[in-house]
């Protein structure tokens, strides 16, 4: 069941890999290198990290196959307007419960501290969608919307805490329905992290500004 | 000899790298390592995901050493005209010819299924190029380029399919020449991919486009 | 003591990281990511290109913890105005210093070729500031600054030639106060390495040059 979900995951992130090629107008290559590496890319940064070696989609193909025909499959459902609007976004926040409640889980069975298990959680959640904007040429927008990491560190913290205490399987649940609750409600409320800027410290002294932002850029 | 090919083409793709960097107004570090970034990203990758580590360029240093020769070999030639012109995009295509099928040998070679092999291929050879691009700030060419990537599918197809059927070597010179092939009359005839672009779907709706764009932005 | 000096560059690579998320405007998610980034990111690609894994940070999660608490506390130091113009860059010196020495013995100690480990000296120092440009949407600044990266080959290059003739410990900390010494000199003196570019050679063509440059983009 959690390895259908995964499955899931995989090809609701290769569909925004996609969508984001043909925002950029790539062509097919690049829409199935968007889709594969959006997928598949905090999955493993999370293995190399970990040393769980070779990457679980070297050992399991489908997971490449999977992000491939999701990818070929946004060609076509790309023409269709409601989607955009109101099911990729569920799916994805979906997609982002299931990722970082399985990378906290497959780290936790590594064997590492449990904060690293959380933090692992995050990655894989996050670090695919991270490399899919700096291919488009953009500012990773995780860095700056509304509860998406923080719904998958909530997520993450919750299946690592509740894995002591509670039966196998459970855990997963609950973080995976945590992390998707918070991050519907974030998307429907528009909740958003505090934006720390140290500029405003400075405001006020003019074109001076200029000349710090790069001394103080080491 | 196909030992000798990898590290013509570690040359070739290190001299594409340098040139980047000169566009790019860098100083004698950057050349260096765009130079090493665009010549080995690739391979890095494949082995890191394939769990062969350490990794071929840590073994066999001279991969190293032919790339910084290479960037520095360009600081000079860089003033030849007709080089820039004729013969590194032909260079360029055969360093690309032999990075993919090397990459699929050596992807088979670790015992993974042949279509990953397909895949290690691709990625060993246009990889490098992406990080060069993305740390020249742009999006990477490779992603809407005529034909590039898919020269490389096409060889890496060609040698891991005939690498049932035919001698050892055999498979690997063939699928040598069909991605040299592919790649040489793309740029002749300016052959490419379908763009992809799912704005054409969403014509005629004006500004409210825009808002739908981050709206389907995960 | 090399361990202190470690954590102690850590923090400062993190405050960096905090504060290059703070002039893109980040949340605090992105604070956290970008002083973990900018911290681990070069020791990361070190230990994976090794072989060496799980990473340090796997195994020893108080690099994190320093990390996301440098991050943090940037928020409020920020304010702070002579901290960025004075120490902070001195600091970051004293990082990169300490990163170069200790990326180039882990990789003497994994037993390396000796140019390899002045490679994986730079590469720590570097590499983690790369990231952090590049999740900001610039292009690396190391890849143009005076004398930063090759203030950490000095210090790399120091350590690993002294680590044959002194006793242990000593060839660490020369090859420290010389990277240090540098690059404190070529702030002070705001020394750099001459910039190259192809571009000049092709001065006075006019607009053929514009078509050059993509013809020579492989």
């Amino acid at each position: 069941m959690i390895y259908l979900l995964d499955l899931f995951g995989t090809a609701v992130f290769a569909m925004s890999g996609a969508l984001a090629a043909g925002r950029k107008q790539m062509d097919l290559f690049g829409v199935l290198v968007l889709a594969i590496v959006t997928a598949i890319g905090g999955g493993t940064l999370r293995d190399l990290t970990l040393g769980l070696t070779p990457v679980f989609w070297v050992i399991d193909p489908l997971y490449i196959w999977v992000a491939c025909s999701a990818g070929l499959l946004t060609l076509v459902l790309a023409r269709i307007h409601w989607l955009h609007r109101g099911v990729l976004p569920v799916a994805d926040a979906l997609g982002l419960a299931t990722f970082c409640v399985i990378g906290a889980e497959r780290a936790l069975a590594a064997g590492v501290d449990p904060a690293l298990a959380v933090l692992m959680g995050v990655m894989t959640g996050v670090v695919g969608g991270m490399i899919r904007d700096l291919l488009c040429g953009e500012v990773p927008l995780v860095l700056r919307r509304e509860l998406y990491a923080t719904a998958a560190l909530f997520g993450a913290l919750l299946t690592v805490v509740l894995a002591d205490w509670l039966p196998a399987g459970m855990a997963t649940w609950i973080g995976l329905l945590g992390a998707l609750a918070l991050r519907l409600a974030a998307m429907h409320w528009k909740l958003s992290l505090p934006v720390f800027t140290h500029d405003t410290a400075l405001r006020g002294r003019g074109r001076a500004r200029d000349s710090d932002e790069d001394a103080d850029k080491p």
